[in-house]
């Protein structure tokens, strides 16, 4: 059609694996680059930075067993040094001889930097650039160049910075990259700056990479885009040095829902692959053995979520009156709250989303709301317990099957204190006691706390039902103690996983933290078993009532 | 001086109380409020929002008893109902009855809510806005009108999304504030839509409310600070519904930090209050229970760390390579794996902050530093624990008597239950036996739960020092679970309060949420003890010593 202009390709580069291995706390295995890169490509990420081979072992080794990848595969190193031929070079020679298709080299830009970081002189760094570029190119590789710090260079120094960056578009490199280093720079320089770049290099050659010390790590990439920049570097969950690079989790879905961007440029991630993005950004947090963030745009567990009354029953009507996208398509789901301002609608449409479908009338609907506010009076709180809630739910429905009783359970946590103040001991033990089928079963177990001790006694033996909870554990612990009334009242949430990776949390309620605990541990059980339970039947038999479906 | 430039006033409103108490798992006690509003003036923020009186008790009892503040304090609410008269609105009356010295009212401004969400006209939405404005500014109040879902509304219809702001000026509304309530607005719209309203109402009657549904809630709230908005409304460390609210946490320092923001305005917090910021963020999160983002602009513990070999030796020599602004000016500390200056001087702040003076050559510092490193690798955190950051401060420069020294203690929960599942035992007991003053003194006792009774236990003989405990009682208990190498660490806190209404925190890590809670009650008596002899020694003879007065 005469009217669709055609749209203009940007390309999204992914330095998840390298400047994302600088992350507080991040410490890749080699099998956790694997995985990283094949979720990478899954989303349709057009360049995955693997590492800097023959910086060290981990990368090295990366590189010589090549992942297999629709991505192109970038290896990052350093231009040659100040005093070397760029033929004897062995960083350079690196990464000339690894399996990467793109040597991204990284090179600075700002004049203070080279002289009171590298030592070195103005000139001797554009050399550099020049020779290491030419030498790759010659080699048939595609180059890309991080100008390192070249917002701050540019704006201490234009000249300069532009003639890095000059140099290394005139030794043909494919991609000159604007780095914001420090992440100090703020949008609107950002935008400036670019426009000032792409008057000398034609704007699809130049890339921006920033980082997030403002905030505004996604403002500033696509400020760059705006001003003619045609490609973002950035990592899944925005890892990085210090408070990240910029987020392409956040970026990919403004990039394809928002309408400047999706309408003027078209991406390598799709809208179908767009729906696996909240999965993935799990996923990876769950490699990294990293909490989610809750609240991150478009992924987080709570993007989608509504708390307030009014708010809640207005997105039940019109999910445009408090959603700038669909939570469908990036994978997420909408979520209303379940809370002391909750009504009919909202519990109707949570237990929607566990799969529960009940008619906004069924009597039972109302004995339910009885039920949960009556449980939040005595400080129950069901936001952060899904399976807790599910399981209140099914009880009251009449749906929920009785696994087994508990007869009783002890707890004895003893210390003696060594001169030194050490202990001489350093355990707990439990003894739980429960009814399965009719039939005791007594099981002790030891722990570093309690809590630990509990949990595992609680599972040592669970007769028929002890084959759906083997590859259960505890991943997550937290106590809160609130005033209720005179007394003060403990709530504990427990999160446990299973070894497909599920996860589910309970709550518990006591004045006693470990009473608190045992429910919640005890509620933990009992979801695992349901769900196993429920699976089995649906795999095993026709189901008579469509509406229970798996949940 | 005739060429600097009269600076602009930009205020900021904060709605942590109100907007951030949506965010999930969030919920205020009523001293949480109190807390939270103090540290909200402490750090200089204009106004403080504290909620919805008459919307639910808690808000209603917080209205009741006015907190002090310096900032003015903000009630929020609806503008008069459909079919009602203003007169006749008992939520209107419950804002200008409350103890606020502004209301603020909550208008929809985009047609298409006003029909599907309010059910209403464009027309009385108007007349109610009208309406609601004059009534509040008859009765004294500052007014200002939250415009819901101005910038969507706009780009549905300008007109009307316009009419609704003009309506709030005409009434004499003193801040008209334009929301982006789904945040999905991005900053370029936000900067040409603030444009738009400035043409018709003066930039010093605008304010801006934006949601981080697209990481870009700071972006766009500086976007319309530069079309010509003066306030802005946010939350400490971006508390709010879904993905949170423009962060002040961040925007606080980028408007005092950069020289475009800084050059151009001023606000209520001044370079001395910010350098609290670090401390305040944590402090908040300590409060809620929730782990500090490591990752956070400016605040977070990694937003200053280096763990690149090259960067690290680079910011050595001169820290301006890899950092935009200076960790001090926001109260935070330079990490890098090398031991390090800043850590020193932060100490002693530190110190100083709890009354102890101490010189920066002096040894002891060194060696508190090198203890409070350790700590910290093993899980402690003394940002929430003032009074055992003051133990260990006063050990290691061996100005802390001892008092007394554990020798065992013990803890057992048993639990029998019934058929109907209730419990047939409710207690723990608790032996604790010490050693005070040379003399063993064992003492037992029963409490709702384990750590009440080793805390009861534990305070009921202490021979001579008895007397100075006999008010002491636990206000708050806080645990939460870190995973340390290949083992989970529990950290409590404990908050502790005398007759006199004083309060300190203490904290204790172990794998064992028991021995954890142990150390910190333990850590808490101590505290209590030190200042307690300190104080009667100040009574009672010549100070010595002028530096080491009263704490």
């Amino acid at each position: 059609m005469a009217e669709e202009r055609v749209k203009e390709r940007l390309t999204l580069y992914d330095t998840t694996l390298r400047d994302g291995a600088q992350t507080t706390g991040v410490d890749f295995s080699l099998d956790d680059k694997r995985q990283i890169a094949a979720m990478l490509d899954e989303i349709g990420i057009d360049y995955v930075e693997g590492g800097y081979p023959g910086a060290n072992p981990l990368d090295t080794e990366f590189f010589a067993q090549r992942p297999k990848l629709r991505a192109r595969f970038a290896a990052f190193g350093m231009t040659r040094r100040q005093g070397r031929s760029v033929e004897n070079d062995p960083g350079v020679a690196a990464l000339l001889d690894s399996s990467a298709d793109v040597v991204t080299f990284v090179a600075k830009s700002w004049d203070f930097q080279v002289r009171v970081a590298l030592r070195s002189t103005e000139e001797d760094n554009l050399e550099s650039v020049t020779q290491s570029v030419k030498v790759a190119v010659a080699r048939g590789k595609e180059v890309a160049v991080d100008c390192e710090h070249f917002f701050d260079g540019f704006k201490a120094n234009p000249d300069y910075a532009l003639a890095c960056a000059k140099a290394a578009y005139d030794a043909d490199a494919r991609w000159i990259v604007l780095c914001d280093t420090n992440g100090g720079t703020l949008p609107h320089e950002v935008e400036r700056i670019v426009a000032e770049v792409v008057k000398q290099i034609p704007g699809d050659r130049v890339g921006v990479h920033c980082h997030d010390d403002t905030g505004q790590a996604v403002a500033n990439s696509l400020a760059a885009v705006r001003a003619g920049a045609r490609q973002i570097q950035g990592t899944l969950n925005g890892l990085g040095e210090r408070c990240g690079n910029a987020n392409l989790t956040t970026i990919i879905p403004t990039l394809l829902l928002k309408s400047e961007f999706s309408e003027r440029f078209e991406i390598g991630v799709t809208q179908e692959k767009m729906t696996h993005l909240t999965r993935v950004s799990h996923a990876l947090d769950e490699l990294l053995n990293r909490a989610p963030n809750r609240h991150a745009p478009y992924v987080g567990a709570s993007a989608f979520a509504t708390k307030a009354g009014i708010h809640a029953s207005a997105v039940l009507t019109d999910p445009r009156t408090y959603e700038h996208v669909t939570p469908e398509s990036v994978g997420n789901v909408r979520r209303v709250l379940v809370s002391d301002q909750a009504g009919r609608s909202n519990i109707a449409a949570e237990l929607g989303r566990l799969g529960v479908v009940l008619d906004k009338d069924d009597p039972r609907l109302a004995r339910l709301l009885d039920e949960v506010k009556e449980k939040e009076a005595q400080g129950y709180a069901y936001e952060g317990a899904d399976a807790s809630f599910f399981l209140l739910a099914k009880r009251v429905l009449g749906e929920a099957p009785h696994f087994f009783d508990i007869e009783r359970y002890s707890v004895a946590v003893d210390r003696r204190f060594a001169r030194n103040g050490g202990f001489e001991d350093q355990g707990a033990e439990a003894i739980v006691k429960i009814n399965v089928d009719g039939e005791s079963r007594i099981s002790a177990a030891e722990g570093n706390g309690p809590v630990n001790a509990l949990d595992l006694a609680l599972r040592k033996d669970l007769g028929a039902y002890q084959r759906f909870i083997e590859d259960v554990r505890l991943v997550d612990y937290r106590v809160r103690v609130f005033q209720g009334g005179t007394d003060a009242v403990t709530r504990v949430l427990v999160e446990c996983a299973d070894g497909e990776g599920e996860r589910w949390s309970t709550v518990g309620v006591s004045a006693n933290v470990i009473d608190a605990s045992f429910e919640a541990l005890v509620d933990a059980i009992n979801y695992k078993l349901l769900v196993s339970v429920e699976r089995e039947k649906t795999n095993s038999q026709y189901l008579k009532d469509p509406h229970r479906g798996i949940f």
